[in-house]
């Protein structure tokens, strides 16, 4: 056994990956390291001190769109990176008995946009504010969580992120992103099951978007593990470390707690 | 008065525009010259030894999107033409008895495709083949009409245009064309009412294209009048002459034949 | 006269709306009333006292597309109404003389923007958190402005509205917003000069945005003008009324001190 | 061994699938099963005899986009079937040896879209029009082949198809069509590799096509198989027959003739 690939439910990962560190086994786990900030660092200072590999299984960084908008950017299409907003809608809820268990959306639902934040801003997050509200279904307020979110992230060097997210698109699965620069814009829009387009009398239609994530991002999944391979190859570090892992749990964190509070934190 | 403007019925264009020749009057004229080839003949004849300027009304190369294309074009833009295709469809069909008095679908509705083919491949056709069904209504079959049609038409340099066109498109009035040159390809699109979208479970809809012709070149009849008043000032020749009317004219005249004959004529 | 149209610069709209309430005329006025709140509330209540029809400049509530979806959201089509997100970009910075006396970017450029919010979601806001950056030249910051923001509004219903804004975008004028509803999602696109694609090796290309406000909004601003008409015949009341144009100041106020304060501000 | 696969060049197709057939076992056949029209009658008798299950491989009919199309027009999503427009293009002519050998341009390429237009129609065509010029490479006239094509087809029950294809298109692999009905128009368009759009000065610009059929109808290749696995269990008969494969070539052998006699010919 050369690596482990942990794929079990979040209150799992934190042991799971200390158990495989220690045994100096390559990593893949899915997102989160852990829902807590403090022990997700404990694990994380065992996997530096073993010198393991450790892909943390932020998928969307892999995705054949996300990937070009980020090629792109670092290749200079649109200069200096500005602003960037992100769509990012789920078709409908989880069971309540999920949402009671899943650290709350922002470290469920929103960990993969503050990665997606990181990553194509290239820039740490210095402030947070989260505007939250339960509009989908009062079930989820009573469960002490919010369904629709409003995220600013204001970087270090003033770059500004706009994420905003919902438990339900009635139109599907809204995976958008896009990035403003000093010289452009690129965007990257949904996929879609065909490029079938209907003309009739008051409309014309197209596909709405894929599904869910399984559909959405199958092709990122699978480049994900090419990548997982080329790392256990030796031929290169993990794109999604451990150290992301982390920071985007310490934004998910502070994002829960300005929701809270109804105030900036600061990271 | 300096000028003459002609939108009366078609069976009075002719003998209008020779009036006002004879009278050394500026002529707008709304297409077609005349049914009668022969007649369009002496009218250009007439209008040419009278040296005035005499303008049809092919509002369609004043349209922004296919006077962009136009341009573009020229520009070399896509290189070297090569094929042409032209969308042309009505929402619905005319009364019966605006069919029985029209000339025929090919003079009626086509002579605009075929101003357009000329204008845009800068080239005379050499054979036309015309297809033509009745599908939509009976009734234009027992009128000695068609509905639908499919044209082809062969160019001296041998560059090719395909038309088809319907008398009915439940979706709108579709005013298309895409050139393919050997360095790409420019496409027209449909001009919409809105930019309205509306994403719901199952479909993501837009407007369809404008209803019909007073809404789809509202700006080209404007542009086409500011280029009269510009001619009329003395700035500029008619940038659709005359002699445009009666070439169009001409294959409108083969694809009749064509159609009625099951044969490719040649012209 | 009958009516007052009052296109003048910014400082002297209060005193010519007072002159013009006075004299019991009809008044027509750019945005905005005035960049002091209690100046404007004055003018507002001279306004309601003289029983004079005041329609305020907004001239976004007239633009066919915006309209559309606003009509659309009112029949129902996505069902309750949830997020707003604005996307509202100038093509290029104004002159910093006219920053200088412009009352910021808030009360400047995004008074329309918060005037949408209002008219789409229906509701009034409750808190505004605004991040704003100089990114695009540090001259607007010298001169005490930003040209980059974010701002987030929820309102009394917890409806939530994310705007972004720049001074700059190198595409062109991008005038965009997206309602998502329990139901689905409406979305108000760009208007582009034509409808050429243009395809070649390595992209498809289309226009980009109408180049800046007098061509993106040339239908609204006629619209807006015989919607006044109507006004001055009696037979409607001011869509945009003199109190939209102090609530939308009352928001850009709340924003410009959430932005230099670094914290959220309760309306 | 259950069944036969054959993919290697045409010359051999006639003489493996008459070996299959007589060794009774399954055949999966690469288009066409010969260039000429007697062998493929011969061989077809052959297949029927043998009462083997025979795939030809027109793999567009598996395409996910045509497919739903297809799906949608037999739901009456359009009405009554009137019009087929196909636009069927390679990126790049092959090299003039594969040119000499493939029968020619309605043999080789065409054959797909002959079989899209019976499959989508649903109904035999009656007569065939092709107009061929040799514009992209005079190397391919010289070989007695044509590059660039415009074909209509009239079914027996006066359904219209019109086909335009090029051996080249400078953006890439270009493979859709659209079929106009009574009720409306269901479109088919390109794949494209991301779903990236890049905002600039003077254009917005997304991917161009898929760049060939390796990559455009991998899906279609996928699906095809799958279906020849479901026909090898005995669960359903093949959708694309030899029967298919010999009415396309019935087509080409008509367009050929007709190209070459610049004449109308009868089916």
């Amino acid at each position: 056994v050369q690596a482990v690939a942990i794929a079990s439910s979040t209150d799992t990962h934190a042991e799971l990956i200390l158990r495989a560190a220690a045994a100096r086994k390559a990593i893949f786990c899915e997102k989160p390291v852990d829902l807590d900030i403090g022990r997700a660092r404990e694990v994380q200072a065992a996997v530096t001190k073993a010198r393991v590999p450790c892909l943390i299984g932020f998928q969307r960084r892999y995705d054949p769109t996300f990937a070009a908008v980020k090629r792109r950017l670092d290749a200079g299409e649109i200069g200096e990176t500005e602003v960037l907003c992100i769509t990012s809608r789920d078709p409908a809820p989880p069971p309540i008995a999920y949402i009671e268990r899943s650290g709350g959306i922002f470290k469920d639902q929103l960990i993969h946009d503050f990665d997606v934040c990181r990553w194509i801003l290239g820039d740490e997050a210095q402030t947070v504010y989260a505007a939250a509200s339960c509009l989908v279904d009062a079930a989820i307020s009573d469960a002490g969580d919010a369904d629709t979110t409003a995220v600013t992230i204001r970087t270090r060097k003033g770059r500004l992120c706009q994420i905003n997210t919902s438990r339900r698109a009635a139109y599907g699965y809204d995976q958008r992103f896009e990035v403003l620069g000093s010289g452009g814009m690129l965007e990257a829009g949904n996929h879609r099951p065909t490029e079938v387009s209907w003309h009739r009398a008051g409309a014309i239609s197209v596909d709405p978007p894929e599904a869910f994530f399984l559909e959405r991002y199958r092709a990122a999944y699978a480049e994900e593990m090419i990548h997982f391979a080329a790392v256990l190859r030796g031929e290169t570090q993990p794109r999604t470390s451990i150290e992301d892992g982390v920071r985007a749990l310490e934004i998910a964190e502070a994002a829960t707690r300005s929701s809270k509070e109804g105030r900036v934190v600061a990271l």
